[in-house]
């Protein structure tokens, strides 16, 4: 266990404290287990973030095990663990409590403690008076630093508390400092301030306080889709501690997003925040913390989302050719993503030429062939297809034009699918899905049946039966997501179909598109694709 | 076409430029059609937004055939329609340049231009001379007021332009103002400023122009995940125009959450916005588009996301019953939105009773009743059911709660669907679906077969026909959109099934709802109830 030093406050440094693995597990839909913390937290080792606040200890069982193994078996570098817990009870001292006796056997090194601020909170929810709170801040603080732990205070509803009555949020501040916490992280509980208002109120705060000793933390959450611009503000305004979630996880619309704040503090205005090298790594960090959570990353995410430097306009396709930066607001390697150019109709030869490049196919000056694809896209995509979300299909098709034929493995004589509804023996109604395919592979013709829960399923085991034989690589491929979308829903059940789906390898996934005048006829053509695609990259030769 | 007006700037307005239709469909695996946009259209106006910049006519296909529809078949009540375009080509004149004419043929009442001013995008990008490109600005602008148009000038790259040359970026503003434009929207194209970098710029420019006539506007990206922020920042450094997206949506990380931006400026510093009463209606709107748009909710996103007002149980949960305004930014009614306990079903109820009554069932005091609907929804929804956007559903499932049965016009003995790809007398591959009902209707067994252009096609032909002789006014029930999602997309074509359909009779339409492991199971639902819903509305009796 570290002992206390006296804080020393460097000014182009700030805090990153990670609440990943207890605010943001208040994410509706969430539930982390002990195994999944001790899974995120060297996560956040490694990713260089300065404090991991692990949960509860005392209050919640799983917390209290999650420290027991954390300070047991986690090994961290960078990251020193945080134990979250409450100012002792009214009306009792610091030592004789017993959440407050459970965060020092946590043993974690630092102990962060809500407190309330606001005095209305005081009155109507803690239900204490003004100068018991304050008791309460002073108490409990001088305790645990006594007990050789850094204190951090969490001003809970600070931000409305001070717009309140910023006489008596003041007074818990400084209640805090004296005591000897060594941050107070000020937090917009309710998420609904303005960068202005924060911006202003720290700027007051911090005037209050002794910038040479404390440090000023902000806590932000997403309700007025501000939080990653009140931590700026309140940086900007003086504090040197951050919090905030990995992905924005977090109760109602979330916290703040602390990997976009941290690139934004790095990349933007040159503060120090994360240990050296960890900025390269928070987009693969961030989508491995996704596969633990089990929530879908969103594409969107600043800085670290699939999309977040994917060009699809044509307007600027062929300028960005020449002059990347100046169409993306930071070179995306610096956060390990990647610049991705998207083919939709709106593209033109420049993005083409672009995709291609990306794919490993150099068509510079190739005009001729790169009308045709540029034509073939368009004619596509205006009857349903969509290649942005495609990259595989995209390329069997750039081949075809290359090459003049399509990679083919197999031909099709035929496939059926059916699904029954009915009684079964005993009585009760259920739906059985059944499909034939038939075709030539290997130089057999091969008819194969397949049974799943639905229609495609079916085809899917079916198809992947009937080629196994002759290509048992394709026992690797497997399907992962699959999307459907009626085009021109306008005509009811005549719509046109598009299909999407995505496979893997186990180490690479792409994905392929199929459109059709019904959901099966689009499957299969994208099934087809996925899995020629899926055998050329595992090097198996295509028919001749 | 509504004539130029001599533009006043009322200090508590900003215009809501909504660009959905335009950048908003520049997102990553969106693909709106011209059917699309023509919903989405006058869902916006019902919002009461101030303009809907609905493509670019001229350069995109299906946008002049948006713009050759809407201006014929949309009746705007607050909004009013823009096209997006570009100032003319180098070396011309704007009433020689096809792209402006194409401009002017939409008969859109308002023109927005891209334009240059950063000064490496004129001379890398454009290959023009910062003279000729400032000429391309007057010369399209007045030509376009000569004709009549309002002028939105969209100043591409402005702030990135303005940190390099200031004195260019501003050169721009004023061309565009002196030849007439009535609107210049300062855009951070690559999305990387910061709000205090955008409130400091802002009121700069605005220094520079005569705010009793010339209104600023901003246009923000989220790259650095404070695109509302930012739109903020321009807003209280004097921009009285701002341009966003339904959703967030767009290229990269998006463009500026228009509706979380409207909120901030209405319910947090009192400026007008939307259309009277549009404000109350951003949580059922945003959810209907992206019910178009088929892409799925954002549960964290601010004011509208089903998590928005959502409290998990913990800290707060007893202090939210008594006082919930110390626990929210803002009442969530204000936008329509909801808070949800998810340990309580109090709200649960209270919406229950509200959609009863709004259906015509006066459920005031029966708590029994509005107890167990409240546990069916709350199971049906864990289980993929949504009743948001299928009313007829959710009447059945009412009224089956009330009675004590569901209403029913027939029993099912059995279903089969069948596609055959396989290849036709001519040797040419064709799909075959086919489908057969059997049932028991009007005291008789009905066997009935269909043919359709998809085994769902094919289902909905057979139930008619083997109802048509017990019903004949399912004649005049016709299938009018068909969706589907896939849920728990993560285990591939193992995923539940939702289908969405609506039905009308020629006067009202309703909208139904169908879960099962495949599309057919899902699909036979939903119809099976829409059909119901529709005899039962058309006073047949329903079997006793």
């Amino acid at each position: 266990m570290s002992t206390p030093t006296t804080p020393t406050v460097e000014h182009d440094v700030v805090h990153v404290y990670d609440t990943t693995l207890r605010d943001g597990a208040q994410q509706e839909g969430m539930n982390l287990t002990v195994a999944d913390k001790l899974a995120i937290a060297p996560m956040l080792d490694e990713l260089g973030v300065t404090f991991i606040e692990g949960g509860w200890p005392g209050a919640i069982p799983k917390d209290t095990e999650f420290f027991a193994r954390a300070t047991k078996d986690l090994d961290l570098t960078n990251a020193e663990l945080a134990a979250f817990g409450s100012t002792r009870k009214p009306g009792t001292t610091a030592h004789r409590d017993t959440q407050v006796r459970a965060l020092l056997d946590s043993e974690a090194p630092t102990i962060t403690l809500v407190a309330k601020s606001d005095i209305r909170h005081v009155e109507r929810a803690l239900r204490t008076t003004a100068e018991e709170n304050l008791a309460m801040i002073a108490d409990t603080v001088s305790y645990l630093v006594g007990e050789g732990r850094r204190v951090v205070l969490d001003a809970e509803h600070f931000f409305d508390g001070y717009r309140f009555d910023p006489g008596y949020a003041m007074r818990a501040v400084t209640a805090a400092f004296e005591a000897g916490a060594e941050v107070v992280a000020l937090c917009d509980t309710n998420g609904g301030m303005l960068p202005e208002w924060v911006h202003e109120i720290v700027t007051e705060v911090r005037a209050g306080t002794d910038p040479s000793r404390h440090i000023l933390g902000m806590h932000a959450h997403n309700d007025s889709g501000c939080a990653v611009a009140n931590s700026m503000a309140a940086v900007s305004a003086g504090a040197r501690h951050v919090q905030g979630t990995v992905n924005g996880y977090g109760e109602r619309t979330g916290n703040a997003d602390l990997l976009a704040v941290v690139a934004n503090l790095d990349l933007k205005l040159g503060l120090r925040t994360l240990a050296e090298g960890g900025l390269e790594e928070v987009t693969r960090i961030a989508h491995a913390i996704s596969e633990v959570t089990n929530i879908a990353p969103f594409a969107r995410q600043p800085y670290i989302g699939a999309s977040a430097f994917a060009h699809k306009a044509g307007l600027h396709a062929s300028a960005i050719r020449i002059d990347p930066d100046l169409y993306q607001h930071i070179d995306p390697r610096k956060v390990g993503n990647d610049m991705r150019m998207l083919v939709s109709d709106m593209a033109g030869r420049a993005s083409i030429e672009l995709k291609g490049r990306e794919l490993g196919f150099d068509l510079t000056g190739q005009s001729d062939l790169l009308g045709r694809v540029t034509t073939r896209v368009k004619d596509a995509e205006a009857n349903g297809y969509t290649y942005d979300a495609a990259d595989a299909s995209f390329e069997l098709l750039l081949r075809e034009e290359i090459t003049g034929e399509r990679p083919a493995y197999f031909r099709t004589e035929s496939w059926r699918a059916i699904v029954d509804h009915s009684a079964g023996p005993d009585g009760v109604m259920r739906d059985v899905a059944e499909a034939t395919v038939k075709l030539h592979a290997g130089n057999q013709r091969v008819v194969s049946t397949g049974e799943g829960n639905g229609p495609v399923n079916a085809l899917d085991h079916a198809l992947r039966q009937a080629l196994a034989r002759a290509y048992p690589q394709i026992e690797d491929i497997e399907l992962i997501d699959y999307k459907v979308r009626l085009l021109d829903s306008a005509h009811g059940t005549d719509a046109i179909t598009r299909v999407l789906i995505e496979l893997t390898d186990g180490q690479h996934s792409w994905s392929t598109v199929g459109v059709g005048a019904n959901l099966l006829e689009a499957s299969w053509e994208a099934l087809v694709d996925g899995l020629v695609y899926g055998l050329l990259h595992a090097d198996v030769a295509p028919l001749g």
